[in-house]
Parts: structure tokens; C-alpha cells; sequence
């Protein structure tokens, strides 16, 4: 019982609540979603099962984990994989048995897995057959005292592997009992490590405690926001090792709805496919995803009736895309976070003054913006000397973020969470401006807006335009040295299957992008590739585009050295 | 910045996560209130404001406080008054400054309120002109050092009131400017301070901490729960001193809804004004103030079109009463909860099994049921032996719920607070079933389930039914002890105005509900009463109509006596 504080004491002193003090655990969604939600279904490469059955799964996963694999409180738990039912019931397990789920992105180099198991201290390690062989030739994985293959597939690879590589299926069908009881865990304890993509430097790790993912999924599930309810099935093509999945393993648990894993298979065909066949209400995904699936959808391939919404993350949504989607009757909605802010912290929907009914150019008009800051966070835009600059619509600043599920720190690395922190607030290196209602718009990466004559242009903008140009399959807008404009924005583009002579040319882009941006935003150059560079996490690596060309700016621009 | 265990330390301990530890206090809902809603607007008796006007408005009122009226954090500010805005201002201002808003039912008896404002041990009491008399004559509120008139009238009853009484707005006038900085208040320090109804024995204080009312509001914007957006417009007919206004007062600033208070006039003709004046989205009020509005909607001199969902609690909603508003196009939710509960403990929603498009007799059937527990608390049912029973509909016992919201104590009352737990769960006093996807349905108070030959009777489903008898305005149903069956129950029904002649009769009574109820429910006495005797909150007095009519229960059935 909490003591009570008598009037009359000489410091004032605040007065306890007298509430149940339950801590804000993962324990309390698992039970929920195994019972009262326990008809509802997941579906994934491994088969279509009940959240009740996958309750009496996890539950006997987490006996596997303490008494084959020896996982104590506090343990790192490593997952290398895809989008399945196996990865979802780890999502769960691990942290219910207090150790820290540590989701490795597959598409990592060798190198960084390296870096991020041994930073990690990994004791566990579950992988896919299908990428065993990306494990193989990485050296330093000695700290993996356990290989457990989830599933199938890489028998090739798995000599290479040391120790022994033992079979999740197996494992779990030599524990029928689930585990005897679970610990007390506290909300703070950790229960996920994601480790960011590391567009700059290393990848650093992200430590979500259980109270930032519960808060997290009960936000997900504000109608304000994602507006997740029992009614939804969910399909998260975003990865189970990027972000957390945008927290959907636990946000669809929390209120009940049900979730499709599709593997490896993110193609058009099968994503229809699972549309179809489970049909999806909600689907989760980077804009390309949805760009790829476009052609299916106008052609009456795909199937997408049942849907109510698409969030679409990762990178800006161009309008033409919200807008194809949007005449099939699906509202495309713009979502924004980072794995520093748990990952979801902003939704683009129509604000109270343009009304619940908002269509046509009103609508993507909105959609075009970021958002608002999520209900339980809050955001700020600081200018150079680091106030916070005024809400006009039109100050550029850095956005910063603060709240509940927002990263106080990397692990381990004091340097780093000093250099990412500002008075307690989270610098997301994103450039903003604010409106007066509180709506931001990112305009651009802090390290990638062009910086031409003392203005700035947004590249994240000028490629925006660049996809809507029929001849244009991909685009990446770079600031190179200018000596009259320190720097001018040039344009990197793949031509879209047109022959010879129809490639893009800077007089065809400057004319289609005539009446879409302003003219001194034109990039000076543009530059045909094969492809351009991405990160592992499908980001656009200008770090690479700006080695290159660096050197030739005085040549793009036409400019005469001495 | 948290510490990090290492691995092979000799006892294992949960790593903490990494994530800000923002407390969850009222602080930042009301910044966000201000700002990114500030545009948003409360209507009132006093005039219609922005979130932005208010926030100024309070944050004066927060000096006024601590600096005129020398409120200090752990203060109890008591208010006495119906629902207005400067009620709403005090909702904020003072758990803002640290102190505990305590809200006195403003219908209590003169011995409770004396009692109430004494346990709590009220510094500053805030109440409206109109209520003024009812405390004129109220001993031992000696206690309150400052009495401040929330609203005009009453003047009579002014000078029986010590020490001298304060105008809210000259106080508020007289204080330009904002207070210069707010506390730093801990999540779990008290906020809000509401006395159960007292239906059995004295008041019991309830008091919610920062974090329970934060938690509280955000689950209440759930899609799954009552859905509040920024579209939002909320009436809350409940009153503001009644189990915290149901939590609308900090659930629609939490994601941006307007607020409308009626003051002190919910009749018909007002309610259906306000609704149509600012557009109401969602109502929230106990089933007689919707029975009352019905022949409103009906005439067509009240336009509900604006209005999306109509939440009831405080009694179970007649099915009649439901299919009337369903036939105008306005679902009629089922919530549950008591001032114990947060308040919300549970709302009627279709489950996914049933579809989100149920309609008709399914719908209705659905709504009859109480509901399922809160995504964030859980629910369970437990019999004589204290052990849960199963849930397979039909198994009777006293519901228990826990979680983040739920009270672990009454303030000041160690007996009460050991007699309300059972576990760590708090014993609601209802009698219920749980089905096997957990949806509930109280069937009774445990003190008034009927015990009859071994078996239940529901005292409330009754009542239920025999509100749906033309000829019966309000009814109470109660045990009454009978020689063979222990207790059989007895009907006591208000005339709806028919002539003499045409009142109900037992006969009548059993003609109408025997396709309702079970044979051996059907009433063995019908007695028709002036008034049902009501408690100051609304409910049946069911004390009353045991203490006048248990002796008479022979006569009632027809027993002779010896």
C-alpha cells in the first residue's frame, strides 16, 4: 500500500495515487491475445494458426528457451529472418521470459553482423535456411553459444556453422509442457533490440523496454492514428527485423486483429495472393511495395476489396500513387518514425478543421504532409542555435521528438546517444517546418539538403517529382560543390525501359518539372544510371553517389576548371 | 541515463531498456491540448472557448491557486458544481499544480458532504451559486479555508457560508498572467480524488494518480473502445462530479475532440439543443436521459444527425430503448465500469467473429451483453471458493477486474481498501458470466441477485424487461424472504400514466414478459408505487424498498401467517 502524505508536513510534498500499480508488461497483451482473442488467426509460410494455439506454442517455446538454451533474464536473443509465425512467436517468447529479442536485418554485410552480434552479446542466434549462407562467411559469431534454425532450406551453409545447428520445430516438439511460470518482469526491462540501418557510421542499438512497446501498440490502435481493431487483419510486408516489424507484432495482439507473415515473397503475386486469401484490412509498407503492386491492381489481378487502409512508411509517398490508390478506394496514409521512436510517432490524417470527409485535392494535399505528432508525444522543430523555431509553415529547423516511446540512449555507445540527444529531446536529423496546428512536413535529411545560394532546396522533394516523370523507374537528387552556389542539386535517374534516345535529358525533366517546383530548384544536372546504390534497408546511399561524383561536379556543372 | 547489466554477473537481472522516462502525467496532454488542438473548441453555460483560450485561461487559473488561494502540491481543491467550463479549468489546473481535484457529488446528503470534505480534508472548496443553499446548512466544513463561486446565483445562501466566498472570475481577472512554471509531478502522484456513490455505507474515496488518468484517456480513443478522434464533438450528460465524467474531460483533449457541458438543465429540450447547436458527434449519459430525448427525435424537434455513437452506462440500456436509436441511424453502445474502474472498465463492441457489420436482432443481442474487459486490464469471474470459474456462459460470480486504472485502495479507509481486494484484484460487487471469447454480462448486484429455491434470479433483467411494458414508467425489482424458495422476487413499477384501471397488474405483468424471462422469475407480487426511491447518483434504492416492504412479504404472497 502506497504511504499517504499528511497536510502540515514542512516540504510540500506530492500525494500517491492510490491505483493498482500493474506494470505495463508484455505478460498482460500475451495473456489477452491468447483468451479473449484466442479464434483470432496468423498466417504465414509455416500455415494458418489460432492465437490460442500460438499461446500454447509460446508457452513452451519460452520452457525451450530457459531449459535447452539456457536463456536467463536479461539474455540477448538473436533472430535472422523473415516475416513468419516462427519470428512472431520469438517476438513474444523472449521477452516474456525477461531475456531481449534481438532482430538481425538479413540484408546487413557481413561486417556489420559481425558488429552488431558481438555489440549485442547475442547468446542465442534463430535463422532462416534461406539465409543461412549470409551467416557462413561471417567471422566473430564465436559469442553464439546456440544456432537454431527456424526455418528450412541453406543445408549447404550449415556446415559452416559451429556449433551444431539444432531445429526450432524439434526443439518444441521435445517440450510438450508449457513453461511452469513466467518471471515478475519490470516495465522498464528491456524486451526488444533493433539496431538502427546506419546510413551513417555502424548501426546502433535501439533498447525498447516492455512500457514502450505497450504504449506504442495502444497508440497504434487511437482511431487518430492507426486505428487497429479486432475487426483488422494485418499485413506487415514492412520486415520483422526493421523497426520492429512498425510494432505491429504487438499492436495487432493488443486489440485483437489478426496478422499475415508472408515470408520472403514480397512480389506483387504473392502479396495479392495473401490479400486475397486472408483478406487483409490493413497493410504495412514502403511506398515501392505499393508501386509494384499498382499494375496488378489496375489490371483486376489483385484483389483488394477488403482493405480499409494502407500505411506507408520508410520514405515519402508521392501523390500520384495515393492517388491511384485512393480511385480504387483505398486511403493510402502517410506514416512516419524511426527505430529511435518506437518506430510509429507520426500519422498523416486530416485535422479537425478540414473535416472527417476531406476527398480529392484537399486529401492529398494533406497526404503530402507528414503529419502530427502522435497523442503521448511531442515534437519541436529547432533552428540552428537550437530554439525551437516558430510554427509558420515556412522555418526550417530539425525536428525533434520526445515521450514515452522515444530512445533515451543506444546501448553502449555513451558517445553516440550524447550526439543524438538535446535537452532531453531526440534529434531525428530530419528538416522540417511546422504549421501553426502542429503539423510538420520533412522537407528533407538534415545531411542531404541541398544547400544552394544560403536557400535550401529538398532532395527528398525533387525526387518525389522525378518518380511522377513517365520515363523515370528511380531517382536519387544529390548536392554536389558549386563554387558560385556552394552547392547546386543534381539528379541521378534510371530510365524506364524507353529505348535509346527516349532516356531522360535534363531539358525533358526541366520541362516536366516546370510547373512542380520552383525554378531554381532544377537540378543543373542530370545523370542516367543502371541503378542507384541503396542501404541495406532499401534507402537511397548518397554517401556512395557523393564519393563518386564529387570529383566531376565542375564537369555535371559545365563549369571550366582553373 | 540507466545503467546496463552485463552478462555472467551471479544473479541474472533484466537488462533496462533505453527508452525516455517521460512520466505519464497530465502536463503533456494539456501542451498538446493548447497547441496542436488549440483550435479545437468547449462550449459551456459561460460561452464557447478554444483549447488555446482555455490553456491561457488555465495556466492563470494555476496562479490564482498557488498564489491567492495557496494551494500546494498534495492539496485537496474540492468542487461543488455541474458540468461547466470553469469546472473543465479546474479539471486541469489543479492536478497541473500538483494538487488533488476532489469532485463532491453535489447531490449528497448534508451529513455525507460534511463527512466527504472532512476525510478528504479540503483546503479550497470551488461550487456553483445554484448549490449554494445546500451548504449553507452543512456542519463541519470548517475545514475549507477558501471558498470561491464557480458560477453566479445563490446569493441568498451566501452569508451562511465562512469565510467569505470569492468570485472564480474576479479572482482569475486579477491574474494577468500565466503561472511561471508547473511542477515536475511524478506519474503516480495523485490527481484526481471522486467518493463512490455510497450505496452501501459511507463514501469511499477513489483517488487516480497522474498515470491512471493518462492511460484512462488514451485507451478511451481506441477504434475498439469508444474511438474518440479530433472529429470528435463529446456531450458528457454524465456529471462531472460523478466518476470523473467518465473520463471525457481529459480523453477528448487527449486526441483533440470538443467538449460541450450542459450545466445544470439535461432535459430533453437542452440536450437536444446543445447537440444541434455544436454539432455533437457523441453523447455519453445514463439510459433515462436518451428515454427522455426519444419522443424529441421521434416529433423530429431533435436533430441527431451529427451524432455518431451514443454511450450509456450507469445501468444496463433497455433493448428498446437501443432498437429506437438504431432505427434513427444511432448506435447505442453499452460501457461498464464503476468510479473504482478508472472509469471505463468495458465497452460493448461486435466481436470479430460476429463481423464489423452485424446489424439487426445480432446486433441487439450483442448489446445486451455488459461487454469485454479493456485492451490494457483483464477481467475474471470467481465463484464462493475465490477461484475463477470457467467461462462457459452460464456460471455465476463476482466479477474482479485489475489493471493500470483500477483503484488498490480507498484513500484513508485500510479496512474498506482489504475488503475490496481479493488478490490484488479489485471485487466489483457484480455478479456476472464470461463466455468463452470473454465477453461478460452482469447479471446483478450481488447484494440484489434474487435466491430463489438454490438457484438466481437477476433483479435486473427484470426490471429490464418490465421497462418495456407500455403501461410502466420505471420499475425495481428485490428478493423478499419467502418460506420455501429462501426469496422470490417482487416488482414495483411506476405507472405511465394510464387511468385507473389500466395499471399494471401481475397478471398484465406475467401476459407480457412470459416470452421474455424463465417462468419461475416471473414476479409472485406487482406493486404499484408513486416513485421508485432513488440514491443521490440515480440508482434504485434498494435499501429502501427492503426496509419498508420485508415484513410485509407474507402479504405480498399471500401467505398466512402461523
Amino acid at each position: 500500500m502506497t504511504s499517504v502524505t499528511e497536510r502540515g508536513t514542512e516540504a510540500p510534498a506530492f500525494l500517491p495515487g492510490l491505483m493498482q500499480p500493474t506494470p505495463l508488461v508484455l505478460h498482460a497483451v500475451f495473456e489477452r491475445m491468447r483468451t479473449i482473442y484466442g479464434d483470432t488467426r496468423v498466417a504465414g509460410p509455416e500455415g494458418v494458426f489460432t492465437y490460442a494455439e500460438l499461446g500454447e506454442r509460446i508457452l513452451r517455446l519460452c520452457r525451450v528457451l530457459v531449459e535447452e538454451l539456457d536463456v536467463r533474464p536479461g539474455d540477448r536473443v538473436a533472430t535472422f529472418g523473415f516475416n513468419s509465425v516462427r519470428h512472431f512467436e520469438l517476438y513474444w517468447a523472449v521477452p516474456l521470459v525477461g531475456a531481449v529479442l534481438h532482430t538481425v536485418n538479413v540484408r546487413l554485410f557481413p561486417e556489420q553482423i559481425a558488429q552488431i552480434v558481438g555489440h549485442a552479446g547475442d547468446k542465442v542466434l534463430f535463422f532462416d535456411g534461406e539465409v543461412a549462407d549470409r551467416l557462413g562467411d561471417v567471422d566473430g559469431l564465436g559469442i553464439v553459444e546456440q544456432w537454431v534454425r527456424m526455418q528450412p532450406g541453406g543445408d549447404a551453409a550449415l556446415p559452416t556453422l559451429t556449433p551444431e545447428v539444432r531445429e526450432y520445430e524439434d526443439l518444441l516438439a521435445a517440450c510438450p509442457d508449457p513453461i511452469g511460470a513466467l518471471p515478475d518482469v519490470p516495465e522498464d526491462a528491456a524486451a526488444n533490440l533493433c539496431y538502427t540501418s546506419g546510413t551513417t557510421g555502424m548501426p546502433k542499438g535501439v533498447l525498447q523496454s516492455h512500457r514502450s512497446l505497450w504504449l506504442h501498440a495502444m497508440a497504434a490502435c487511437m482511431a487518430d492514428h492507426l486505428a487497429l481493431t479486432q475487426h483488422d487483419t494485418v499485413l506487415p510486408i514492412v520486415p520483422l527485423f526493421h523497426a520492429c516489424g512498425w510494432g505491429m507484432p504487438y499492436a495487432a495482439p493488443f486489440t485483437g486483429a489478426g496478422l499475415v507473415f508472408h515470408g520472403s515473397d514480397s512480389f506483387p503475386a504473392n502479396v495479392a495472393r495473401l490479400i486475397r486469401e486472408h483478406r487483409v484490412t490493413v497493410g504495412a509498407a514502403v511506398p515501392t511495395i505499393w508501386k509494384e503492386l499498382l499494375p496488378l491492381l489496375r489490371s483486376g489481378d489483385a484483389d483488394l476489396s477488403t482493405v480499409r487502409g494502407i500505411y506507408v512508411g520508410g520514405s515519402a509517398t508521392p501523390r500520384p500513387l495515393a492517388e491511384a490508390y485512393g480511385a480504387h478506394g483505398i486511403d493510402m496514409v502517410q506514416i512516419w518514425g524511426m527505430t529511435e521512436t518506437g518506430p510509429l510517432a507520426c500519422v498523416s490524417q486530416p485535422r479537425r478543421h478540414h473535416g472527417r470527409d476531406v476527398r480529392g485535392d484537399a486529401l492529398y494535399a494533406i497526404k503530402e504532409k507528414t503529419g502530427t505528432i502522435m497523442s503521448g508525444l511531442e515534437a519541436r522543430v529547432v533552428g540552428e542555435t537550437g530554439e525551437a523555431v516558430p510554427w509558420d509553415g515556412e522555418t526550417v529547423g530539425e525536428l525533434e521528438v520526445r515521450g514515452p516511446w522515444i530512445a533515451a540512449a543506444y546501448y553502449n555507445d555513451p558517445i553516440g546517444s550524447v550526439e543524438k540527444l538535446h535537452d532531453g529531446w531526440l534529434r531525428t536529423g530530419d528538416m522540417a517546418w511546422m504549421e501553426r496546428d502542429g503539423t510538420f512536413r520533412i522537407v528533407d535529411r538534415a545531411k542531404d539538403l541541398v544547400k544552394s545560394g544560403g536557400e535550401w532546396i529538398s532532395s527528398v522533394e525533387l525526387e518525389g517529382a522525378l518518380l511522377g516523370h513517365p520515363a523515370i523507374r528511380d531517382a536519387a537528387v544529390v548536392g554536389l560543390p558549386h563554387p558560385k552556389w556552394d552547392e547546386r542539386p543534381v539528379a541521378f535517374v534510371v530510365a524506364d525501359g524507353h529505348g535509346p534516345g527516349q532516356e531522360p535529358t535534363v531539358e525533358s525533366v526541366h520541362a516536366f518539372l516546370a510547373d512542380k517546383v520552383a525554378k531554381w530548384w532544377l537540378p543543373d544536372a542530370v545523370v542516367v544510371v543502371e541503378e542507384i546504390p541503396k542501404t541495406s534497408v532499401g534507402k537511397i546511399d548518397k554517401k556512395v553517389l557523393r564519393a563518386a561524383w564529387e570529383a566531376r561536379a565542375g564537369e555535371l556543372f559545365g563549369i571550366r576548371e582553373g
